[in-house]
């Protein structure tokens, strides 16, 4: 399907957006008018802009407080209804937005409202627009997709159709199967935003807080088949408000924004009863990830890694056969440190690996959903992976997995090391803990859910002593893949926040004892945290004992119970391991302050 | 009255928080539970280092989902709650804080749960505490402070008592009169937290956007008159959750919260009825400014701006007679320009001044709510002006208003000048419009509320290109004095954002035309904009035709009409001149994203 962007949803001047739009592959934009007013380009260098660009202008907007009023006041709105029509006319738009009226309307009714509309429709076709009639969440008396329907119904006018926001239906709970009773080409116009759950005063859930398609909490899909299903033929058109976007790098948002809308029709054609003659553009299929294959960290030296990596049990894996690359092993667990084009950096974490049942088809999809590819320089005979760089720059790469303990044939590549040792403790990465920076977090659920289709869970926030950090985890079903990403708070640079693998044990009391004898320093957890521990739990005293002696922190709930710690910062990482008992599904989220306490005695000193 | 303050109020370790509520003046602390988790201080460390500091440990906190279940998990609880009340003992606290419960509570009965506090209370009274018992917002069945009271009342328990909270009383639109029903002896703490007017879920509104005192929109004076009265003689304790004061220097936000708790008690002792005896700390009455005394603004060299200001009209009214300081007036309106300790600065507002009824009362106002001092090097015969330094940085002055038509004292000090043009047209200072940082832009309205007496208006928001400002009108209630401050999105640093002082004119097209014969060069104004002019007010051609000329900007409504005019900005500072017609009190805000905008052009070229 044709796809479309309000340009209220990037930041810029007018010309920059439409450049952004057209860059990311856009077929249209939605000018939004306070856009035009700052432009010093006229309607007729825009409209002239965007023919070269190759965009259509799809629609301009919006018309606000027209309808419902008493005669006055409407031969007033008529005046100013015909400059704006004029104004559409010159970009050669043929739809003009009307909001339904939220500030002055006093007449609530449905006859009045159609024949106001009825007489707009002939002011506007004297312009060679059309009005597409739209019902605002908060609208005064109009607020309902259903009503705004009925009253253009009862308009009766070729010139006056309906436009549809998801984000007012969704967002008021309206069910949207009643779309399917309003004839496809009297749906003007279509707009789509998500949005997170959240209960507040729509007016600014809808100013601020509105996200791409699959960043929210909407039912977007089933929305726009509805929508379909009435022969509707127009662009699926983004309309997004959102404090960040609107600060950000328009080129980079604009991509992100097409993205959304790819990942929404793939979402659409998997519904069942959905035509495939719909036009939607199809996207490679592909399975979510089954396992962690590896984790990469890179800095100049990482010889400091290695020391820790030593008294943590890991055996030197070899040294790749043409890049300065290590690998690292503790039974199938696998660490890569690259020292490649990494001056001045510090120990962080730069890839992710992905086991996945086709790398193949990942790649397809990846591509289909305009990932940015990750290139790493390939020789013969070394085997190439798959790529995509995630939207804070980590590098994710795939593999098809391998049969059961086999390791993956890019094992082969490093030379000189030592094999495996069969018996670690280690039995797999739980989870990478990735730092991402507040502009891109909304685009990194995006970018995790469509590529690698990843779920979102319930986010949380963690206090910590220079402010709250917000914990997204992106996970499959099974847990195999766990991906909590934290946005720091907004005094801090992502890059001031520590990220970590946390990797799986299945005793890691005995697994602390082991590291400790190699010289391993812990992160030092205050004594006050085992008095808690003790009463908030009813842990036996000498259990007790046993986790104050190692540093090691305790969580249960209904599920199971959780004993991790973790290692010192090397640059920006740490390691964690950890040990999940019976279901026990979370991360120790309770015991993050006092990590993020005890890590900052460790950096002040 | 005593102080006190919640140590999640604050950022950092508990230790740097013991430190900063010491040496801001608070009395006492309230310690939060996880602080102490994660301190590597014990219990009796922490006991010690208060008394040290010459703090008290007022309540430990909090204890939750206790009361309300059934008989096996009350049991479990009791367990639980002996280890909090054995470390509030380890600790020297005499109170703990039980919320009503959120999560686990089953049984919704007064009787119920009175049983289980009175059995609590007997567990509390082996460890030497007493119970709190605070009914939270969201509690499952306790949501409401008269209930709370119920229970404690029936509980009958002298270790037993209640908690009331400002912040679960009125974001609930609870009666505080009912408080008074309470024996003050029974009230065994109280918590003080202002909000905004906000219409989102209480927990969250009360999790991240409390404020302190003279902040929100609560009536926290009239809250506080009704504790009083029944002969409550407990601290007034700030418990305040903000994302901002997480994360921003916690020495700062301490003296910030004290002022909050002064600038209360002054507004207690103002209510009719209060008893003096109360124990309110007094505060200097003193009435707020009555008009703007001159504009400074300070840079290493200021000569742009001088350019500027006499293209604008302004004379040279002579240079300071020891400081590399010179005077420029128009009619009564004065500039400051200052080269004084200014390197690598380039211009920016460094203070405003105001005339006041009486300069010492306000001199004395502001040491009683600890301002800091602003400081001027001031030699024999001069005029030492009463200052403070605001919590952006800017310095604010002020003198006892001259009488009408003559000059404050202090123009006497500048030699060698022009007289003022009596002609001139300008006619005041309108508006000095500041950019603060997000971290102190609630310190800014507390700061400008409790010292001069300014009102806060609903805060705004304007969308640039480079994503929303957020702006917060402080005045006086004839709006002799207007402050809007600008918070600048969260991309730009607040220095990027740059201010303004706009001038009032009589007649601002002559004024505009005046300065363009005079070589001024205005603000561009896109053309669109005046096609929007004339569609969206309905604006006369010829009228149109006048600003597009000028570059002039318009705005209407239903008091009045306004049109204005910016220049270039210099350093980073532009002027801005306005006519108000009628009774138009705003500020063109429906303009500024066209100012933003073509600011930008400006800037980026």
């Amino acid at each position: 399907m044709r796809t479309s962007i309000a340009t209220v949803s990037i930041s810029g001047s007018l010309v920059e957006k439409l450049h952004a739009c057209a860059a990311a592959g856009f077929d249209g934009v939605e000018i939004f008018e306070p856009d035009l007013i700052a432009s010093d380009h006229s309607p007729e260098e825009i409209r002239g802009l965007a023919r070269r660009l190759g965009l259509t202008l799809d629609l301009y907007q919006p018309l606000r407080d027209i309808e419902g009023v008493d005669d006055e006041t409407f031969a007033e709105n008529l005046r100013r209804t015909a400059a704006t029509f004029a104004t559409a006319h010159r970009l050669g738009i043929g739809t003009v937005l009307v909001c339904s009226n939220v500030a002055t309307a006093t007449v609530d009714s449905d006859e009045h409202s159609a024949d106001q509309l009825r007489r707009l429709g002939d002011v506007a076709a004297r312009y060679d627009v059309r009005v597409a009639f739209e019902a605002l969440a908060w609208g005064r008396f109009v607020d309902d997709y259903r009503r705004a329907w009925r009253i253009v119904e009862l308009a009766d006018h070729p010139a006056v159709g309906v436009c549809l926001d998801s984000f007012h239906v969704l967002s008021r709970g309206h069910d949207p199967a009643a779309i399917e009773d309003i004839p496809g080409e009297k749906i003007f116009y279509l707009q789509l935003a998500d949005a997170p759950a959240l209960s507040m005063d729509v007016l600014s859930w809808s100013r601020h807080h509105r996200l791409f398609p699959g960043e929210g909490d909407f039912d977007l899909a089933t929305f726009v088949a509805h929508v379909l299903a009435t022969g509707f033929d127009g662009p699926l058109s983004l309309e997004v408000f959102n404090d960040t976007f609107r600060q950000t790098d328009p080129d980079r948002t604009a991509v992100h924004a097409l993205r959304s809308l790819i990942w929404l029709q793939d979402k659409v054609a998997a519904l069942p009863g959905v035509r495939r003659a719909a036009g939607l553009t199809p996207v490679a299929d592909a399975k979510p990830p089954v396992g962690f294959d590896f984790v990469e960290l890179k800095a100049e030296d990482t010889s400091d890694v290695e020391i820790l990596l030593e008294q943590l049990g890991f055996v030197a894996g070899g040294r790749h056969r043409t890049k300065p690359v290590s690998l690292w092993t503790a039974g199938d667990v696998r660490v890569v440190l690259n020292e490649h084009q990494a001056r001045d950096r510090t120990p962080h974490v730069a890839a992710v690996g992905l086991q996945v049942p086709d790398g193949d088809a990942t790649s397809r999809r990846a591509a289909d959903l305009m990932a940015p590819v990750a290139y790493r320089r390939t020789h013969a005979s070394e085997q190439a992976l798959g790529g995509a760089i995630a939207p804070d720059g980590t590098e994710f790469f795939w593999v098809t997995a391998p049969p059961a303990g086999s390791p993956p044939p890019w094992v082969a590549e490093f030379e000189n090391g030592l094999p495996p040792d069969s018996a670690s403790p280690l039995t797999h990465v739980d989870h990478v803990n990735l730092a991402v920076p507040w502009q891109t977090s909304d685009e990194a659920v995006l970018f995790l859910t469509s590529v690698f289709g990843l779920a979102a869970d319930a986010p949380t926030e963690v206090a910590g002593p220079r402010g709250l950090v917000r914990s997204q985890v992106m996970r499959t079903d099974d847990g195999s893949i766990r991906l909590p990403l934290n946005v720091a708070p907004q005094v801090l640079e992502a890059s001031e926040m520590p990220q970590h693998v946390a990797f799986a044990c299945a005793d890691v009391v005995a697994f602390a004892r082991q590291a400790r004898s190699r010289g391993l320093r812990f992160l030092a957890v205050p004594d006050n945290y085992y008095d808690y521990v003790a009463g908030r739990f009813g842990v036996e005293e000498s259990v007790v004992a046993e986790l104050r002696e190692l540093d090691l922190l305790y969580d249960r709930n209904r599920d199971g119970a959780f004993i991790h710690f973790y290692t010192r910062t090397v640059g920006s990482v740490f390691f964690e391991f950890v040990q999940r008992i019976g279901d026990y599904d979370g991360y120790g989220t309770d015991n993050a302050p006092v990590r993020l306490a005890a890590q900052r005695v460790r950096t002040t000193g």
